[in-house]
């Protein structure tokens, strides 16, 4: 990395360090919609070839993509999600849903989505696991996790 | 933007345009946990002083953060979360999730959140705003909203 990502141990962190870049999440909605190959990437995307190649050497890498030859045509490759990287699906949720709030302009939503499960429309909202309600950040509050304390004490260890 | 970011238009896209940078979510992560002033950016993130202000610029800019003197220090300017900019806090949760999930180390998550609304730990899920399930990507699909329609018709009748 080439940037010193501020001193926290933290997860929102670990995560940009693979996917803070724009062309890793457009790459990954072009895989939400569908898209395996290389060549429809490029397609949909405009995406310079070197860009493309090195983008999806990270997910793969990741192993958020895994990388396999086509059964039916052994020179095509086929990129498909991980279960690690198929979960990644509420992170492109939560960039959407806050895209249609905000950032539509009159001409309204770009996309419908439909939620197969109930029939319905889709409104992704962030709930808690536990009660089921939508989370608000005011309504939240933060401890360190084992992480930090294991490593603040690693620090006060060796600074003794 | 000195990218062509794919043809579609797009939601995640719109959000990837002004939320597409590593720099940009740290910051809003230390605003999450309540930092409000530039020096204290500054010194949680270790970020270089030009990067800082012109990031902090984009979110002011973009309506996330109001930019206000202190009411007890007039020198002194505090950044605040408009209502748009809190409602970002879902995709930090869903960043923050999916690091605690597949990046955390033996160590453990680095932070415990708590959901004061129900009084459990708080493990965040895209939810279906309908029927309230988790929401999984097998799940959903697809179709072209108002905003794509229109755009496809304007183009059609611009060819014709």
């Amino acid at each position: 990395m080439e940037r010193k990502l501020g001193d926290r141990i933290c997860s929102v962190a670990r995560t940009l360090d693979i996917l803070g870049d724009r062309w890793i999440f457009l790459i990954l909605r072009e895989a939400f919609f569908g898209v395996r190959h290389y060549d429809q990437f490029q397609k949909n995307l405009g995406i310079a070839s070197n860009i493309l190649s090195q983008r999806l050497k990270i997910l793969v890498n990741n192993g958020i993509f895994t990388k396999k030859k086509d059964d039916t045509d052994g020179r095509r490759i086929t990129y498909r999600f991980t279960e690690k990287g198929i979960d990644i699906y509420s992170i492109t949720l939560a960039l959407l849903q806050w895209g249609d709030r905000w950032l539509a302009d009159e001409d309204g939503p770009p996309l419908i989505l439909h939620h197969n499960t109930c029939g319905h429309r889709l409104e992704p909202v962030m709930c808690c696991a536990h009660c089921g309600k939508p989370v608000n950040a005011r309504e939240v509050t933060y401890e360190n996790g084992p992480a930090i304390k294991k490593a603040q004490a690693r620090l006060n260890n060796g600074n003794e």
